[in-house]
């Protein structure tokens, strides 16, 4: 069988783990050298298919692929890039398969959430209708966990601990302090469609009365009387109150609290800040002294307390990817399986993409408790074991991580047309 | 000699390493038994001392304590609380005094910033003019570095690192997306009053280019214009830009922008939020896609990513409160005094507080680059070796950082009119 190449590229919202899933493919690939030949990686994700900017992973050292296991972000670049609809418009799938085709790519390997799952299965038919040889795979990452017929994402398990742990230690300064200081804390994590960042926050949580007090979840519509007698209750009770807002936290007419909020000194309507919204309404309701956080990218790229376990799993499925493409594989997104029994356990699968493409996996109603305010046994039986273990990266002697540069050398042009053309 | 009691409070902001000065003295007036009898510590502060409400740290084992020294927040809670001035009203000064007398102790290790300095002076003259026998010794804690006489302030190492890993995390996350999303990203950090933290986040740049590309310090006035002129030319150079604000970040006139900024839904001025309004600021003019942080408590709580250093130094400072205080010596705050040569050595020192006492140390001039918006080399060899080393705190299965939990067994009350009269 002739030795052919391998395109792998990251798509969308990078994670803490997602170049550990490439350093799974190319270490896999480099172990495979006698059936794959180079290894590319687009240059800002498809875009770099699409512009054939592809990037010689072979121009890199060992060392520096070995590094991308610990390092956060996506390394060759990723992008919010959404393709034409083939149906409509197909000069972007055309283009995609005539730069595989100039460079002999033979294996596919799109590491990306729901929109690449269904870039990857678009690309994975058109290659199958065009009788060239091809193997698709989708290997996931979203910090949103919200992929089906996968136990859970890589990328979630990190942004996950990053969200416990951050609320265990910013809850134990409000306890110390509240006495004569702040009273309600507000900490806004990422997650517009699903609860399940949110939901994370819950495990810092050991004993009855710990923090977070109250979860806003996107799930569960969100009532202004309900909310601040919840807090009043928590503040009576515990002295301060620890809330961990989504923000895709809502109303019950679907409009987001992010949106509900501030107008700034132009007059203009400030965007983000579901944390703002709530401190002014604690502020003018209860009249609580307050403190809000916002971690933003920060949670997403906290790569210096990610979670062994996420980064063991997106290492897995990296690799498993390339397993796949060279067992003939196509059209399916590698998947995480829970084995049964009270131990985690965990395996790879597959899934065909044409079930995966396009569905959003929310937090179950189960996971949240009764109330709407906090994560069920049910829940944390499910999250805990994705937070477990430390995988810390190297520090140098200046007390910063050490994360990997890549060149990102690019490889000749072989296309005559530009893109767009 | 008699034995004598220990008192002991945790003052003002709480810090990743201000439970670590308290395990150096528990764990070194415990080592000194002979001379020293009970160790108590002020619940919530010195409103504890106030109201006669003492924690016996003797009912704590030596498991608990030890753990203390990877504990963030503080474990005996603290306060904001500012006492009057004897000069003007003596009584709380004098029930002070009362309390300690009723208990016996013979020892007061005060553990805060500015403000606490001046009463832990205040309590040493009024003991002496009294004739009453008592070592009064401060231990410096503040993460806003701006103590005098001392190289840096126990808690400003760990909240130093934590924003240099932070910066250099979400650089690599805006770096790898920016050709299509986010081009501006501005992260929001403590020190209302001196630009050390924000300083802080200029070790995450290794190469010219590196984030931070921009640094907000209270010490240089703000000027619109040239901020925006700024991250124009960044982007156009680097095709993003990363700020770093401090939220003492302020104009010429000296009004802070994190007041000039939102107007909420209801009409009130929305507190907090340099952030926000450098966003707006951003978008208004530049039209760049933005995102922005705010840590918030999430940075000074963040034991996590302490630094090893500024564990090792909070630890040593408490012990040292100790053995001054059982050298008789008062009226003093321990410094961290820094060796001469390139490589970073320190030692323990003292100065009077009379020096010490409300006097602010602001970010030297010399350590901000000309244009206004950097650090020099100065500045890197300052505060370089504050942040190296990692000292994590022990985990659980759990995937979370067990922390200490103190029981607060208060102490029987001596004294029969309570507090406030």
């Amino acid at each position: 069988m002739a030795k052919r190449n391998l395109f792998y590229a990251q798509s969308g919202g990078v994670t803490a783990a997602i170049n550990a899933t490439a350093c799974g493919v190319i270490q896999t690939a480099r172990a495979n050298r006698s059936r794959i030949g180079k290894v590319f990686a687009g240059r800002n994700g498809i875009l770099g298919a699409l512009r054939e900017e592809l990037i010689d992973t072979g121009a890199e050292s060992a060392k520096t692929i070995a590094a991308l296991r610990h390092t956060p972000a996506g390394a060759f670049g990723s992008c919010r890039y959404k393709l034409k609809d083939p149906q409509v418009d197909d000069s972007e799938y055309e283009r995609l398969l005539a730069v595989f085709e100039a460079h002999d790519i033979g294996y596919f390997l799109y590491n990306g959430g729901g929109d690449s799952a269904d870039t990857c299965l678009k690309v994975a038919q058109l290659a199958a209708r065009h009788g060239y040889p091809l193997q698709a795979i989708h290997l996931p990452k979203t910090v949103d966990n919200d992929l089906p017929f996968t136990d859970c994402c890589p990328g979630f398990g990190s942004v996950a601990k990053y969200v416990a742990v951050s609320t265990r230690e910013a809850g134990l300064d409000v306890a110390s302090m509240c006495e004569t200081s702040t009273k309600v804390f507000i900490l806004e994590v990422m997650g517009r469609h699903a609860g399940w960042i949110a939901a994370a926050a819950g495990l810092a949580a050991e004993r009855d009365g710990d923090p977070p007090h109250l979860i806003l979840f996107p799930e569960i519509a969100f009532d202004p009387a309900r909310f601040l007698a919840r807090v009043e209750r928590t503040v009576k009770r515990h002295g301060y109150c620890v809330v961990v807002a989504s923000e895709g936290a809502r109303f019950a007419d679907g409009a987001f609290l992010a949106d509900s909020g501030a107008t700034d000194a132009f007059g203009h309507k400030q965007l983000g800040g579901v944390a703002p919204t709530l401190a002014a309404m604690v502020k003018d309701n209860l009249g609580y002294k307050y403190h809000w956080a916002l971690a933003d990218y920060l949670q997403r790229a906290a790569r210096h307390i990610a979670s062994a376990t996420d980064i063991e799993q997106a290492y897995a499925v990296g690799k498993a990817g390339v397993e796949y493409a060279l067992a003939g594989r196509s059209g399916v997104m590698v998947t995480i399986e829970r084995g049964r029994g009270a131990r985690y356990r965990w395996s790879l699968g597959e899934a065909p993409l044409e079930k995966v493409a396009n569905v959003e996996r929310k937090l179950p109603r189960g996971f949240i408790s009764r109330d709407g305010f906090g994560i069920t046994a049910a829940a944390r039986a499910q999250l805990a074991p994705l937070i477990a273990g430390e995988d810390y990266p190297p520090y140098g002697r200046d007390g910063l991580p050490c994360y990997a540069r890549v060149e990102q050398k690019l490889v000749a042009r072989k296309l005559k047309t530009p893109f767009p053309a």
